[in-house]
């Protein structure tokens, strides 16, 4: 592939430098056609590169800033106030052209607002949407869900607009062709759910570049029957937030229930770190990014709490995003998606 | 405890007479201030309690009904044809004060708009909800959540009911003083949400005689941080069926895990059991019934494909739900709030 420059936010995150130093040295040891411009305060990662010997790095530039947006800032407040911050400045970098997509584990409020200020959306799209891919019942897939909670509410052309996204990602991303695409609904009959809702199926129906399957429920998020799910950002925050809190009681009573027998408190030690990684994948920001999709750009956000590995992958998940164009091809199927209406 | 009548839709639910006759005979067995009014099939109900050579018992009745509601039918079709379905029949003895409650496994939508339109909401309420307990860390305690999807969208107003409703519920049937009362949200912070939840936390916050503690995100539903939980039905509809739909695909993986390790292998057969039984009740329809709050009568709807004992428990859930006289506390609660706010 061919050079990709990737903007980091050094100082997001809840540990900042301490993970996001380390990830993009990982990852630039890894690929030789990456590039990263470190946004961030200059002697911190001055000091990081040379006690790794790495100062003079000919793919690794330092982009020195001031600020930082605090993890429990006020979106509106980091983009008024915050013009010199390393998350600012990375997305300035993607928004001039001197890096292919930013990545940050900042303050999410901030990142959208201010992405989508810098960068503004697509021709052909309302709001961005943060978008993730969760773990189904087949191990060797998973599903991608959008909006994650970038939107409290959104109408039916923004859920139209996030099924098209949402069908490019799976396309490019996962390489499926043409990725089964369904709305979360309350149920799966056609009289079920807010008029949005049904008018979103409507149009989706209607756009023969996508695969839409219907609605499907909450249960059925996991078992691998779309590849796709749309929602708006309130309800899959929620979503999303409740599957971590179901995995995190389970795991509590499967504990207990484990620790009254005899035989496999023995086999307890065995047992644990398998069970715990398997609540790892619950929480999907702990094993890649979530991208802000929309955006005349590439944006990932990685969690607050990433560790390395975590933020390692997603600085490959942007690399991935900008290798694929996927910016580009949400456009493309949007505007085809339009002149298949108008033919029909 | 003075006689408590409950009309029993026999006919309801994925296995009808198989599961609520069994079910309505060990409850009155359990108790003696019991009287039960079975609606259905006379000769399939004649037959059963001949078998079982109680006939005679004094205190069950039958009323023969003729029509039966469907799982799949629409809720529209079900009111305006099925005037004697066991479901119609059970509704109409509550309103005409011949029984306290009415307890159903049929189908919710059906029951749902039956309901609402034989019984009317009450003094004070817009919409009814349909309300049920989570389980969370602490074993003892459960959470009530409502709606679980009786309602599409709940504007601040309904939503304000809501909490009202929920915590008259707490504090009746599970005899918390001053329940916690919290509205779920993407966020905690006070900026986050649509503006009808934050108008229904003003509201919420005004009344005295509602313990308020604010937002609470999808992760905290089962931490116990609060005693009811309040969102629209479309949100709870998919949290809920979502927490299932983790629960499953935990599963799943863990016995993948479980059967991968030999020692677990040998011991599966202890352990399966008792980790079954801990999924079960993520599934709250499961061990006792969800009610449908906010009507002038007590209505409890049995999951579909209950068994014996959820049903069981469900007959027993409305007769504490008469008992508490949640309805009319209920009225009273609300009047309360309305005077406090005048007052204010």
């Amino acid at each position: 592939m061919s050079d990709i420059t990737i903007a980091i936010d050094v100082m997001g995150g809840d540990l900042g430098p301490l993970v996001t130093l380390p990830a993009a040295l990982r990852a630039i040891n890894k690929s030789a056609s990456l590039k990263l411009i470190l946004c961030g305060d200059q002697s911190s990662i001055s000091k990081f590169l040379q006690d790794k010997q790495q100062l003079d790095h000919p793919r690794i530039s330092i982009e020195p800033t001031t600020d930082v947006v605090s993890m429990d800032e006020k979106p509106s407040v980091a983009l008024r106030n915050k013009k010199n911050s390393s998350m600012r400045r990375a997305l300035d970098l993607v928004q001039a052209g001197q890096a292919d997509a930013c990545v940050s584990a900042g303050n999410t409020g901030a990142l959208f607002a201010t992405a989508h200020f810098v960068l503004k959306t697509l021709p052909g799209v309302e709001r961005p949407a943060l978008i993730s891919s969760l773990p189904t019942h087949d191990k060797n897939k998973h599903v991608f869900m959008l909006d994650l909670g970038a939107n409290v509410f959104c109408d039916s052309n923004v859920l139209y607009q996030f099924g098209v996204m949402g069908s490019v990602m799976a396309e490019q991303v996962d390489a499926i062709e043409r990725p089964r695409v369904a709305l979360l609904n309350m149920g799966e009959e056609d009289i079920k759910g807010s008029d949005h809702i049904k008018m979103a199926a409507t149009h989706l129906a209607e756009n023969p570049e996508v695969n839409y399957i219907g609605f499907i429920e909450g249960n059925d998020i996991f078992t691998n029957k779309a590849d796709v799910i749309v929602c708006d950002g309130f309800v899959g925050n929620v979503a999303l937030k409740t599957c971590e809190g179901v995995a995190r009681l389970v795991y509590k009573r499967m504990k207990e229930v484990l620790s009254r027998h005899f035989f496999a408190r023995i086999f307890g030690r065995i047992l644990y770190p398998s069970l715990k990684k398997l609540f790892k994948p619950l929480n999907p920001d702990q094993y890649n990014g979530a991208s802000l999709i929309g955006l005349r750009g590439i944006v990932i956000k990685s969690h607050g709490n990433a560790g390395i590995s975590a933020f390692t992958n997603a600085i490959f998940e942007a690399a991935k995003e900008v290798e694929r164009q996927v910016p580009e091809k949400i456009t493309k199927k949007l505007e085809q998606g339009l002149s298949g209406t108008h033919l029909s």
